[in-house]
């Protein structure tokens, strides 16, 4: 039914690596807990009557058990289905009705689910989303079709797209360990055998309020969302206490792996290399953002090395660039990535790529560029500031994944200590091609190259 | 204290691809359940008066929970140690001092201990076994110090070997979702946190005579063993009932893979080519045994394909070759491997080795080579029969991965029905170069090879 944005979710936790952490307008920015242990954060936003609504849960696929791969992004689905007090689709006509907007999406370390709408409506917003926490009707029809969904959703974005079972096949490459290596999606195999023991007792642990964080962004005082959160979710009883969200992690890595897909759908080539890095979340203090830096001015937009040197100087490559996913709860992944223009061929920018990385892990970067970097950032935070959801997500993502409030509102200033010397390094130790894992996205034709 | 056989047991489920499925001498295997659940196979072997003696647990490094990777094996070591009856190292003492020998070792899919003695100390031996089996002493003391023994096991191992720190990646890269994909010995930042309360656990769960297999062959009867079977593990009250040992299976792979390790201390470069293919235990009928097959043909020996053509007509490689691992729980790998001699280069090798399966799986084998492998087969059996170990190793891996005794019995009836076709059928639907995984172990100068 409703369409989920799982795949959104990889390109959300990029975007807020530029964005910025400031409460829109002048607002102060509120945080509480409910008395079930659910959290609350308020951020004010009084220049258009509308609230964006979310509740983030902190359960993604990388909490999955073994062998159950999808179902985190499955119950996302299962979300929208009957209650014991609303049929199935009511949630979403009432939001029509209204002429707001809803959506969910499901990532690695979150599960959340977003409403956009009037302020007067908020009140209601809470109520159903209150109700689909803890009064969802889980039956065998129900999960079989839901289940027919995800399962032709998998069909049709990934196992139709080379692209997308390549960069599958790297994910399960680069990680060894860690289970960001498997797909949010799940695993065709483990998908089709999810059933209704899996969703219930998936629901029961993770679906309570004390496991999941309230975001309300808008038009709104903390008073009023502090009273109708009461009235709704702080009539969810506290769920079981959850262990600390403690995950396989990497080893040590050795080796520079290559992934090759070949198929005739693809008419260019492209690669990426990835290397295992540290996030917000698992960093010394200050490694995290001058990766974030790093990845700015190795390949951030059209000011980098990658796109000055390859695109603008060398004219070989039709795209280059970099991008550091830095809001996870686990180590993450500093990509690197490019595509031929013309006659080049891939091994020449995969080379010039490699040939930038090198520049700046032995001779760092100029004074000048990082501030430009920073100030592209503090740009970029300008920007946020007129988006409601990003300052939302911006806080949602970060405390789902192990941050609080005052780590998002101190980023900026964190951002601006950075100096030189610690982008070389972060470059110097994290970005070594003999352990690396490259994705080649192959024609037919050019199999060989 | 005693060093464990963890890396034999690789090297095991290869030799038992080649070993018979004959009783030794013209004794009949027998099998029966003791009362509290334990499996019991007397294998009579009277040409000698000694006795191999072991007890297979259906434990092995693939079902461990995540996170805890290496406790299998950890545990195999924790077995050595003190019992409420018998002080550490009373057991070992007590097999030296009637000339006897004992070992253990931990796979993917099993832990066994055994011991090799006189008929007449079987009864002693069954009294330490049944002892250690529920009667350990794990305390604090005792998990730190064989803590530190496997930590410095994988430093010597592992750490300090560029061949093993490859196999581990080309291992954790085939296996994008199959716990083969973790090592046997455990990654070190797991190692490192295995503690008491994980140890008593695993003990509890899996160290009762409902998850074991009795294997007793050497000069013996089923009465005898039976007698003494019942007064010393028959004691050892049943265990909790275990669910199916249903395990994460792998996707369906779509790339070709690659991992390469450079260092200077290795001197010739070398490369494996591994595929996912079916087991013994997960393959349609007959297909486990073409690929046993096509394993002996291609790269079993001298007489071999990749052996004559590479290392005896073209001088290219100073070894070629290939091997399948059959007797695993779940889908297994299918491997080539091959180092080039002289001034030939690796690349060569690898090519002239994928010409070879290349052939096969196009023009399939000849009757006559068919023939041949099968007669090689059957040499093998009339060897194993000699020793005992052998035997008792052969029905104790196949029982620990799902098979009983039937399976091996007729097994060389199943090796000999295997014909021309299904031997090029199996090369031809596993062994696809696109959809395999390379590791490559070269020295420091030919880094660019």
């Amino acid at each position: 039914m409703k369409p989920s944005e799982w795949l959104r979710a990889t390109l959300l936790t990029l975007a807020l690596a530029t964005t910025p952490a400031l409460a829109a307008d002048d607002g102060t920015v509120t945080n509480f807990l409910l008395d079930n242990g659910m959290e609350v954060v308020v951020i004010p936003d009084h220049r258009a009557p509308i609230v964006t609504h979310m509740v983030w849960y902190k359960i993604g696929s990388a909490d999955e058990p073994p062998g159950k791969s999808g179902i985190a992004h499955f119950f996302e689905h299962l979300m929208f289905k009957a209650t014991t007090n609303h049929a199935a689709g009511e949630f979403d006509r009432a939001v029509s009705a209204i002429g707001g907007s809803n959506n969910a999406f499901t990532s690695y370390d979150y599960t959340a689910f977003h409403e956009t709408v009037a302020p007067s409506a908020l009140g209601e917003m809470m109520s159903f989303e209150a109700d689909r926490m803890r009064n969802l009707i889980l039956t065998d029809d129900v999960i079989k079709t839901e289940r027919d969904v995800i399962l032709e959703e998998r069909r049709s974005r990934i196992d139709s797209n080379p692209q997308a079972v390549l960069e599958e096949e790297v994910d399960a490459t680069l990680w060894q360990n860690q289970p960001y290596r498997i797909p949010v999606i799940g695993w065709m195999q483990e998908m089709e055998q999810l059933n209704r023991a899996d969703a219930k007792a998936f629901y029961d642990k993770y679906y309570t309020p004390n496991n999941a964080v309230l975001i309300v962004a808008g038009d709104v005082t903390p008073e009023m969302v502090k009273a109708l959160a009461e009235k709704t979710y702080g009539k969810v009883a506290r769920g079981p206490d959850l262990p600390p969200r403690i995950r396989p992690v990497e080893p040590e890595q050795n080796t520079k792996r290559t992934v090759t897909l070949t198929d005739a759908r693809v008419s260019v080539p492209a690669f990426t290399t990835q290397w295992v890095v540290p996030s917000y979340h698992t960093a010394k203090p200050g490694e995290a953002e001058a990766l974030d830096l790093l990845a700015e001015i190795l390949g951030g937009g059209n000011r980098s090395r990658l796109y000055q040197q390859l695109v603008v100087k060398q004219g070989i490559a039709a795209t280059a660039g970099a991008y550091f996913q830095g809001t996870m709860l686990d180590a993450t992944n500093f990509t690197v990535y490019g595509a031929p223009r013309g006659d080049a061929r891939l091994a020449d920018v995969e080379a010039a790529v490699d040939a930038e990385i090198a520049r700046i892990a032995s001779g760092g970067v100029t004074d000048s560029e990082l501030e430009k970097a920073k100030d592209r950032y503090v740009r970029a935070m300008i920007f946020a500031r007129d988006k409601q959801d990003d300052m939302a997500n911006m806080y949602g993502a970060t405390l789902a994944t192990g941050g609080n409030v005052r780590d998002v509102q101190e980023w900026p200033d964190r951002i601006r200590k950075v100096t030189a010397d610690e982008v070389k390094a972060v470059a110097a130790r994290y970005l070594k091609l003999d352990h690396s894992t490259t994705g080649y996205l192959l024609p037919q034709t050019q199999a060989g190259n």
